[in-house]
């Protein structure tokens, strides 16, 4: 399939604690399966500048993009635009596009763009601007990395603004099926009918309800065709089980 | 602080493609702070023999233990064992231990162990068996990686056995406290407090309710005074803001 690929890099030590669940990767999964983009890899990392480098390096070598999430509010736990400059080798500081932009929306809101605050101007060399259209202080892209907030709101929308922009791939379709019996009973099938299909990924998922087992079966790939003679063969299994 | 740290490793396509929201990772993390255990890293990858291997040895030699979660069912798909006991250089094969649980398991319920759910006793050699309270087939320890399965109320009862016998370390302690100003406003004396507390994590967490900006500080460690020390100067930083 000639699908993009994509990394997602979660940091906060508020994720590994517990404290937060983390939703903006089920978010990304499910637009990037929407766009044609396959999501290849999640990490989530503490707020530690080393662990931060080297994820950034690791994600960026291996896939066609990197989105990271968290870590670029004000505050001295807030580390992610250092750590990803290092990462890429740019230089960062305070960007004069970045501080407007800041500047503009304190001043309207009447509240001081203080020390603390500027940081979140801070911004690599080179990099691009990410638009938060609810609290302003912007994401960035740098490389083949979108770096952007944690807030799951601001990451949804820096999100559509960074897909906007992003050459996308053939769209992932896929199709789904249920067959009433457990996943052990049509397991031999299911993996028969992979082989023959390996181009199509066949996942198999397993429910228990009301005392009843069954097994849905999904049929993910670009090629819709191939999909329709998939499900051909996976209506046969169902009907051979039934008789 | 003397805590052990460990890392989860989550294993499955459904997850990367969005159609399924993991939840096993937020409730390990929240698992493992009750029992004085640092979750340090957390990784999704694919149902891909070679993925699978490369995350469990750079996790399983990074840190001191590591959960996965997903692909020890009986489907095609779920190679997480075999991946396992690769990475670890081990071999394996059905063992009889395991194939005797399936066998009472299927027997009482009036089911086949046919050759797909056989896969499900394939442990590797040396590894130690997690009991599977709800559908029988076994989780298993090998070295310091505990193989558990993605379905939530068996990931949570493996998970229950697996922490009964570890070693924990000091319970990791918090306090919180809301302060009702921007964390812009206070992230310059929030940093100079956790300067002085290099020992504690101090985490900020801002919000946004009815118009009203605020931040809850929440304050981590493993020595109570350290941390009421901490929440009595964070409580003056308070009183100085409201002045």
């Amino acid at each position: 399939m000639t699908n993009p690929t994509a990394a997602m890099l979660v940091i906060g030590d508020e994720i590994l604690s517990g404290r937060t669940h983390d939703t903006n990767t089920h978010f990304l999964a499910q637009e990037l399966t929407k766009h044609g983009i396959r999501l290849s890899e999640a990490r989530v990392v503490p707020d530690d500048h080393d662990r931060i480098v080297a994820a950034v390096r690791a994600l960026s070598e291996s896939f066609d993009t990197v989105f990271t999430s968290g870590g670029i509010g004000p505050t001295h736990d807030d580390i992610t635009a250092e750590a990803v400059a290092a990462a890429m080798g740019r230089r960062i500081g305070v960007r004069d596009d970045a501080r407007a932009i800041l500047q503009a929306h304190y001043d309207a809101t009447g509240q001081v763009l203080n020390e603390a605050r500027l940081r979140m101007a801070r911004i690599p060399e080179g990099a691009e601007l990410i638009d938060n259209p609810i609290s302003a202080a912007p994401g960035f892209t740098l490389g083949n990395v979108h770096v952007m907030a944690g807030v799951p709101a601001i990451f949804q929308a820096m999100l559509a603004a960074v897909l906007a922009q992003m050459t996308c791939g053939d769209p992932i379709l896929s199709q789904s099926i249920r067959i009433d019996r457990g996943e052990g009973d049509i397991a031999g099938d299911l993996a028969a009918i992979a082989t023959d299909y390996p181009d199509l990924s066949l996942g198999s998922y397993p429910f228990h309800i009301d005392g009843a087992y069954g097994t849905n079966i999904v049929v993910r790939g670009s090629d819709g065709a191939r999909i329709d003679a998939a499900m051909t063969r996976l209506a046969g299994l169902l009907a051979g089980i039934d008789t």
